[in-house]
């Protein structure tokens, strides 16, 4: 894989008069699976820190939103990079792919908003006073909206051809910022709900060091999707010599 | 700029065979301006908040931690975008603009740990158990590696240029993982101080709606400065046609 890398990188320095010849590169097995590895670890210490702090998961602590948001940010991930990590399948399949993550990600956020809410409503706490919530809230409309736009643009197309060409790199811009948001988003929600407990918190004991680490980890793993994203050079080569980008 | 935004757009649909002719597309005005505005907006909350709860900012305080993290923040979106932004000055000034506001930004994030450990030390609060405690060091730490190895790569480059074409699209996308994430974590900052007063926070007055609003706006300001840096299409011209991208 690292041969492919090498052979066929994309640098600047091969441009010659605005035209060159762009080949594109795979992304790396081990990035691939450094990416899967910190997802299922980013799962397994969500479950350890409410098992731990919380003796489990009901709807009466709250702690589902934990899980769902972390399941929320894993299916975004393997969601957005769909087209790029799943090449041994045709790009209709990897279409597919990105769109039913996608799809079962915004409701995950909603059941996750759900439980949230009630699990507020049901203790008396108000709703919608913290940062975490305003953003939260926010990038969750945010994400539904740029699903439906991207249903409505590529999927089930309402829009010409020429439109749809303007509107990808927006989406894909728009898609990465959402990523790279909901994950930070999630990072303040673990550290508000510790610092809820402070007394606990910094003792520096299990209690705090746990969730912690999952959020170190679940961070890890949004910045290596985002690396994944943010790079170019990682599109499908097929994108470009096979004209199937728009269908 | 609406323009020459959808007359120069790069198209995936315009590729044949894999090659094709690469023009870029500037940044919108609009974009660059609403940039500006919120960076602006986004200071002076910071400085509002601290004197609407604090009474203004006190070495006792804490409180030059949080003006000066949202300067790191202004400062690194100026830096990573300034390719971009700056379009009307000569790619070596953008490159001075973009070495010489990062390496402020370093300084003053710096800087800011020091004066948050001061504040820490002397009031007998601990350091280094909050999620953001880790994510902040370890961001800052990352925020150095990848300025010292821009440095040794680009500026004063101790590499050949071989190694530098392919160190730069890393260097970029790793550039965008961490402004990313730096911007991510000041929003566990702003809403952890805010939740270890919470009895005053939950009662959404002045207290809390004001940083609330400042990370809001400064959140919206890092999606901007995301956004701009993860458009392919918004590379200077000449980093293809005049093949300076290395120099």
């Amino acid at each position: 894989m690292d041969n492919a890398e090498s052979e066929n990188f994309i640098s600047e320095s091969s441009v010659d008069d605005g035209v060159y010849v762009k080949s594109s590169t795979k992304v790396p097995k081990t990035l691939s699976i450094t990416h899967i590895l910190l997802a299922l670890g980013s799962i397994g210490l969500c479950v350890a820190w409410v098992v731990k702090n919380y003796s489990g998961f009901t709807l009466d602590n709250g702690t589902y939103h934990f899980l769902l948001m972390t399941l929320f940010i894993v299916f975004t991930s393997v969601g957005a990079t769909s087209f790029r990590i799943f090449t041994f399948v045709s790009r209709p399949v990897a279409k597919l792919i990105h769109a039913g993550c996608l799809t079962a990600s915004f409701i995950i956020a909603s059941v996750s908003l759900w439980t949230i809410f009630k699990f507020h409503n049901d203790k008396d706490i108000p709703n919608m006073y913290t940062l975490h919530s305003w953003l939260g809230l926010l990038f969750v409309i945010f994400f539904g909206l740029q699903l439906m736009g991207g249903m409505f643009s590529f999927l089930f197309p309402l829009v010409s051809p020429t439109v749809r060409t303007k509107i990808l790199p927006v989406h894909r811009a728009t898609g990465i910022v959402l990523f790279a948001g909901i994950a930070g988003i999630a990072m303040i929600g673990i550290n508000e709900k510790l610092v809820f407990e402070v007394g606990k918190y910094k003792v520096k004991d299990a209690f705090g060091i746990i969730p912690n680490i999952f959020g170190l980890i679940l961070f890890l793993f949004a910045c290596v999707g985002t690396f994944i994203l943010v790079r170019p050079e990682y599109k499908r080569e097929e994108n470009r010599s096979q004209g199937l980008e728009m269908q």
